[in-house]
């Protein structure tokens, strides 16, 4: 259950505000798969189209980073930020983009370590080493 | 301020557990640079072993993703898990395993982009697509 | 699934201290639905008691922030908690207040954007402007 | 302390494009100063573009949210993130809109009792009743 | 730097709920002691008042929790919602109350273990077994 | 649903790692009852080894704290930490241990208290009391 109504894909469209941003979706991904995500934030017209348009350059395969370092990344911070539906859309966008099994264990290994370090930290609060500083 | 005295090294290696770990983290890293972290947990000897001798697997250049990736999705998680001293210590690690300005600068793009669609979606409550469940 | 039994109503009921506070919410907010917040809390009929009478204050028509207002801080909280069902009791309570869907497009977008700037803030670790220390 | 150099303004518009940002944030806000979060980012003009122009518009006075609202939902979601910088400035700027020390305390109270619902029902793991949910 | 003024105590005590409050505190604790927590509180007065009478009920030394297992409670949530000025005065008050540093180590070593599995299931998103469920 | 196949005990221990951990969980455990955690796990066993090995150490019985107070830890972080399967594997692990309801009932009530407090002092941003500096 979700708090606004997930809309059908030819509902969502008869905006056409939507239709322009799904369209391009479709472009870019070289699929005719639009996920809830687009399909909730429909409802939204202008938030779906920043929303997009923001996504589309972030994401991009253009760049220093690589896609799947990009997804590895996503995938880190939606887990921390505990968001369900975004852990298992980008979980599934990086075995997409050829995360193997083998790297998707050294991810959790590393998510976990992270985790453990963070809590043991922040229970210490322990000061900042000075050479850790940006240097300016 | 933090909840436990920051030892010094000379006074932590009075301990003989404390001074294995100390000298593996040496040997190791080839650096006497010993930061508060490691510092901190020296007041719980057990409690610094078992991190050190997992951190030291979990790390390790070893495996299918690089020293850079995985100091890249440490960062993420020590961002939303808003750890102030993590995000310094690995923000820093990465510099020094090779992070471009370029690098950070996309590496933040993505994590601006996950943080802001973790709470449209949270804010939405969206189901999740069949499409994203795991092949069983 | 709970990790308390959801109390029908007239089990909890049964409780002379958990029929007082249902009496009063209902009496408060002028309909007979109980939701399941407080039917799982009827468990602890201190704690109800103690929830439901300061909520009754904190949530009251009376004061200088108008009842929508005080809903949208309340969603606000429970989404970057990641509190599925307080998300959606307290969006379902913000329409019964009069939240229109444009208010609820602004609502999301500011979410979005508070989000992002929290995550590349943390990222950053800016330090505070002098300019926003409270006077003394 | 923080993990990119906070730049001068004059060091920062050395780059065109965060010249026009920094006039921009100026024409717009009828204010010289340009706080940290803006001299931050100016290290990378690419995520110091994105970011302004859609705070521009999600921020704007135009709406049926007014301004102040606005920024009570930002202090919401960068408390309950734990944003420190976020909570300085997003307060400040309530009070330069015009929140009252009554509404304050108002906003402060609402905050504390979605904290403590959002963990007793998180504790609790409540199902989410039927009425809450969306009309489809 | 706060967002409101921390308060003399002879300031805050001009007000007479806030004097009340504070004369409580001290008779409550046997000490004259009045933390900032309570000083930041007083430009709150009814927040403050509010605030204090559920303390004392829930940290009180009466009932099946004893008043040293409730301050570890208390640092374990304080540590993962991340509140500095928490975890320092909870930390400090398990010790006042006989936390050895024999409890403290393994006190840490039960939230790092937390964070870690915390961080794994959700990254895995592991169903509930049955087995787990409240009996009704 | 979760992101990877939750693996039928006979399947996971097809793999000698698996099923020497999962022998040893039931050893340690004197139960047959393999919870889904563990079958996750199972996927990653490198991963499933570390994890045991470190728990079985952190939760056993020997130590300064008592086998239900770890679990009320364990609860305490997995509740601000907000993660349900968690939530529900160490609630039932308390009762088992003999959590009564009234222990229940004070446990949320601490949890409910930290929750509010710590956004009152997260939105007040106080600075910490010297008193409660770690000696040194």
């Amino acid at each position: 259950m979700s708090t606004v109504k997930v809309l059908s894909v030819s509902d969502a469209e008869a905006d056409p505000r939507v239709k322009a941003v799904f369209d391009d979706i479709r472009a870019v991904r070289k699929t005719d798969f639009i996920n809830n995500f687009w399909r909730g934030l429909a409802n939204q017209p202008e938030l779906l189209e920043a929303t997009w348009s923001r996504l589309k350059v972030v994401m991009s395969a253009d760049g220093s980073l690589d896609p799947l370092t990009k997804e590895l990344i996503y995938m880190a911070v939606s887990i921390a930020n505990n968001c369900t539906y975004c852990i298992h859309s980008h979980t599934a966008a990086a075995r997409a983009k050829g995360m193997s099994d083998e790297q998707y264990e050294e991810f959790l290994a590393v998510v976990g370590m992270a985790f453990q370090t963070n809590g043991l930290v922040t229970g210490l609060q322990l000061p900042i080493d000075e050479e850790f500083e940006a240097q300016s």
